[in-house]
């Protein structure tokens, strides 16, 4: 009776025809993740334009138990956005790409209103335009939506100074899986009024609701910028260097990037530019401040002097500038040249990097004698890419290897203290491992924030909990 | 059968003799809270002195059926510390005052880990001899203890610049209802695996659980500091300067406060300093710097120059700063000298802070004609004291208006898009005002939190959820 027929027909009610996809070719974009690791299958994808429409989608396919996978712009790395195998061809992807409206710039609160599906370059474009910065900042932001920013609590360049996406929102709008709208979009500064429901969506990765619309931070522009290379003997000395600076500096320093010799290595052939200098690590570290006028290269050479940190260059120019980020931004692309490699998305307490570095690399190579290991990351945030290549294997035959190299590096990771998902999220990459990183309480209660929103289980389903 | 007696012989298995109160005397101070509104009655205070005595009280109570008030430092302004009339003789006060030791300093992840009886000004403190600041700063940090103001999401003064304690929070450590421990103390600054359970503790007041421990945020210290006194003639003006300041200084405005005359005329008397300026409206505000040799002053007093903001004066030395901050701070005890009042703990968007004052003054004149209101807060994060004293009552019989009062100063509030609880919280003052604040999707939502964790309601009852 209840045949995807019948629920197009009760849709058609609520979008309209062109806010309803089903041509196989046209779906496909959707179906398929970023990374192509995982394909999904619908016999719909909605496009609502309003929050109304997308609340009275929710109340349908809660009453029809019909299974939605919300989607932003489709750019995640975990398959959160992709439909899962158990619920392939019984359900819709809900787009939210023609939600994406500017609702309010307010400068008083130094906040801006947006509807979910906004691109990310674009919400920042906005705060620029109006004399503000909004500091999120990632590889995808060309494509990547808002909303999905928020719902996998995304991270990127400027953590280390304006922490990740759950900390850049003010008010939140929200549709749960029985279609009820909660929205708090009001720019509240201080707000002690009852349990902090927003934070339970942020970084929840659609599974207990769909975000409609963020009222989002907005900061000082930075005006004088400082841009430095510093080549280091140790993991050690590069933590030392990032606790000195941070605790001169304060809120000065946005990004502190550690790259391994290896990894500069592969991108300098890549980029074809010069190594800026010589020693096993590196940090890229960039200081900035709302002053214009603001002097930052000579206090920072003086604290690289006093401490003995003198393998350092600044950038003069903003060539000179760009040609660092360059060397750091190419290291995936040159990665990709070599061939496929097993990725990590980890973070560790700061303090547990400079350990866990070479007893990973022990681990790995115990069991893969040849392995070449890629270490390079946000040393700011004490997130590390942390990728294997397995000579043998460089095409996509290395993904047979995938569970055993994981084990050996979230071993490594766990006994640190670190977590296995820094900024990409659990998705359905790594629901199988969320056991080994959340105890049986913190699961239990998980399930419980899930089952009281969402007891069908109908939204997202097959990511994030474990299976 | 359940006696008292016999739960105090089996807490007597878990707790040296020390460790429970129950003399009425040295009960007394733990079931009065601090405002004297609120009086609780309970059989025994527990004061363990370790994590795992924590959890098997929990054991213990939630089989039991005991009612369990958690109890910091009993500095709430709500009465969320004080056992509730419904549960009076049927349970204990779980104090945590004794559970108050250094875990871990962390210098590589500016990160402080403290069990939550430590006082505030300890923590302070513990930071300072390292070198570094902790910002969380508020009129009872002689006392109030770190758990309790995370249980309460604190505020306080320097909110514009770091945030209220949910902010400041690494990682967590608690102990829920059925005495499950959740445990994440690592300082992970990114991390995006599962539910983002530790902020649904923070703010709940002790409803959901027992925080018995947390890793903090540390910053590095403030070097430079300058501290300035502009008279305006409008908060539309108070609320340009606060926009202006923010983004030409960005991180370095750490405090931004609104002070009507009326209000700097009382703490000017009680204070016997003159007030610094003649005006309608006052900003007292602050700025400060991690480098030491930062001038602050000379772009300031551009900045206002720029914009014609000329009734300006900055301190020049420690003691002109210390005096502004005096007449600031006095503001309180002056009101106390008049009599009692009705007091609101609001925030609004900063927006929205000119169109209240007014209007609110209006409605509340219409029912009592000739209230005295003194409006003074933190505009930096448009959270407003607004107080109302009735000069025909100026004793305790004021609270008879209370209700009314509050009828019209919230509703005028609520209708701007603000808050009834800023930065105090809910505890038993506020609660049956919540249907107000929040949606019946929003109720909805918090009662299933509030079911999956304590379907008995035996944890703090009577708190926060409306009756």
């Amino acid at each position: 009776m209840n045949t995807p027929q019948n629920h197009l027909h009760a849709l058609g009610q609520i979008l309209a025809a062109n806010e309803i996809i089903t041509d196989a070719d046209a779906m496909a974009p959707f179906c398929l993740d970023q990374r192509r690791r995982y394909q999904g299958e619908v016999w719909a994808v909605l496009q609502p334009r309003s929050v109304a429409a997308v609340q009275a989608i929710m109340r349908y396919c809660f009453a029809q138990q019909i299974a939605v996978t919300p989607q932003g712009g489709n750019t995640g790395l975990c398959g959160g956005a992709t439909p899962h195998a158990t619920v392939a061809g019984r359900g819709v992807i809900l787009s939210l790409g023609k939600l994406n409206r500017l609702r309010q710039l307010n400068l008083a609160d130094n906040s801006l209103t947006v509807e979910a599906g906004m691109v990310l370059a674009e919400v920042q474009r906005l705060a620029a335009e109006a004399g503000r910065f909004f500091p999120l900042s990632l590889a995808s932001e060309g494509s990547c939506q808002i909303g999905g920013n928020i719902a996998c609590n995304a991270g990127g360049l400027n953590v280390v100074r304006y922490g990740t996406a759950r900390d850049l929102v003010l008010g939140l709008e929200a549709v749960l899986p029985n279609g009820s709208l909660v929205s708090q979009l009001q720019p509240l500064h201080k707000n002690t009024s009852g349990y902090e429901l927003k934070q339970q969506l942020i970084g929840s990765e659609g599974t207990l609701g769909v975000i409609t619309a963020a009222t989002l931070k907005l900061f000082a522009p930075p005006q004088s910028v400082c841009t430095a290379w510093v080549a280091l003997g140790s993991i050690d000395a590069a933590v030392d260097l990032l606790a000195a600076v941070k605790n001169q500096f304060g809120e000065r320093l946005s990004s502190f990037e550690l790259i391994s010799d290896y990894a500069l290595s592969l991108s300098s052939a890549y980029s074809q530019l010069p190594a800026p200098l010589v020693g096993q690590w590196h940090v890229l570290l960039e200081l900035t401040d709302s002053f214009a006028a603001t002097d930052l290269t000579e206090p920072l050479a003086e604290l690289l002097h006093q401490h003995g940190w003198d393998e350092a260059v600044v950038a003069q120019s903003h060539t000179e500038r760009q040609n660092l980020w360059t060397l750091r931004e190419n290291i995936s692309a040159a990665q990709r040249n070599i061939g496929a490699s097993i990725k990590h998305d980890i973070a560790l307490p700061i303090a547990a990097v400079a350990a866990f570095v070479p007893a990973c690399a022990e681990a790995v190579r115990a069991r893969f004698a040849d392995a070449n290991i890629v270490v390079f990351g946000h040393l700011g945030d004490g997130s590390l890419h942390y990728n294997v290549f397995l000579p043998q294997v460089l095409g996509n035959e290395v993904y047979a290897y995938e569970d055993a190299v994981n084990e050996l590096v979230y071993e490594q990771t766990l006994a640190l203290g670190g977590t296995i998902a820094a900024e990409h999220g659990i998705g359905q990459l790594k629901n199988h491992w969320l056991p080994r990183v959340r105890s049986e309480a913190e699961l239990a209660w998980m399930r419980a924030n899930k089952q009281a929103l969402d007891p069908q289980g109908m939204m997202n389903p097959g990511k994030l909990l474990p299976p």
